[in-house]
């Protein structure tokens, strides 16, 4: 039996200044929490109908709380309700250091729509990149709807929060900043090397005038043209992640 | 000053039975409508506020209203209604004849997210692929989430629905069948056609059973496994159809 109090709870944490004061997040489903039991992130409670609660096999330091399908629908943020909801604890942010730059990362200026943020997350998991990290203005993590589209991957990938100019002008000069734009260059006919930064920029305006001058080589994912010159503008901000991503790999292989 | 029945016959263009007993379809949005007044289809009427009504061209034989921003409102579906609503006439089925086979084409097998068929025919727009054939059970291209999703590349790729069992069928045997599957092999190091059928899968089940006998070559976009072998279980619908079509494209270049 569910309390008004914990509905509300539960319910204010769609909202970012409530995560940010019980610097606690939601995530809910089967396959998404089933994944998290293994994992990363401190389960503070588990809220699930009892046909889920009947198949799996929760730690006992994990408070659970059956409930029924109506109490579900009342605390899940989905169209359709699937069993379980967990509350979590958001961990402390990490420390980077100076080791991150030994290998790929992603910078993200201001990624807005949290279905996109999700996604790049995902992408960064497949593609074994472990640091991503978002300007100030980038879309919190925790949001359900992120939390949500990153599949589980929220539990493999660091994901930090920074005001980005200032972290740029603080990269070792012989880093290299990969910028993805539409006047770039072929990023197939680069050289790419294995490590540095890759700069993703907002999913209407790009990539920030203050961020420009701080990236060493422009990336432009060729496009294919046919219709007299008509073609897409671009491609959606998650999809270009996915492209470079990709590349990189593939030059590594 | 809009009827009652107009803005009921606008929103009842959200549901498949009446935009396929109409033969109409809804777009809006500043960008997306001024792309499309450009193009293909065949408008309708043009609702939109005074103001952008003021700087842009309309056609003779559109019919224009101009509406209040409360009444743009009521026959807007987005969160934050975008100046103007355009209704658009459906273009009866283009025949596809050999020559489609020429190139490469997408074949999408129950693609059920608005968002990824709409980033979809996005993506197919910039490599240049001007053929999408979806199963029955793929989501409605004219489905007012795809429309707003493909950003205007919509009128520009051919999105055609059929039972892909019979269509597979009568391809012609020497057309390569590509199918994306976490059990292919590495894209990389395959050789690639310039023309044949790229075919996606369901985002959660993947391709179809009866379907598989008809793929001639497996791709399997290959990950970077550093997390002790966890690791992002597939990639969306959308990103892997991207990876793909940026390798093909990048073969022919």
């Amino acid at each position: 039996m569910l309390s008004k109090n914990t509905i509300k709870h539960l319910q204010s944490l769609k909202q970012n200044k409530f995560r940010d004061e019980f610097r606690q997040f939601v995530a809910e489903g089967d396959k998404l929490v089933t994944e998290l039991l293994s994992g990363y992130f401190n389960i503070i409670e588990i809220f699930a109908v009892n046909e889920w609660l009947a198949t799996h096999k929760i730690a006992n330091h994990i408070s659970v709380t059956e409930v029924s399908p109506a109490e579900l629908e009342r605390i899940s943020a989905l169209t359709t309700p699937n069993m379980v909801v967990a509350l979590l604890e958001i961990p402390p942010s990490q420390n980077t250091d100076l080791s991150i730059f030994d290998k790929l990362i992603l910078m993200l200026d201001e990624i807005k729509d949290p279905g996109n943020l999700g996604t790049i997350i995902r992408i960064a998991d497949w593609f074994g990149i472990s640091t991503i990290i978002c300007s100030d203005h980038t879309v919190d993590v925790y949001n359900p709807k992120v939390v949500q589209a990153t599949m589980g991957s929220i539990a493999r990938v660091n994901v930090q929060y920074t005001d980005l100019k200032d972290f740029l002008e603080a990269v070792p000069k012989s880093i290299p900043v990969y910028g993805t734009l539409l006047n770039g260059e072929n990023i197939y006919t680069q050289e790419l090397s294995r490590n540095g930064i890759v700069l993703i920029g907002n999913e209407s305006k790009g990539i920030s005038d203050d961020l420009l001058p701080f990236i060493t080589q422009k990336l432009l994912i060729p496009s294919y043209n046919v219709n007299n010159g008509n073609k897409a503008e671009s491609l959606n901000a998650s999809i270009a992640t996915a492209i470079v991503c990709a590349e990189f790999t593939r030059r590594i292989f």
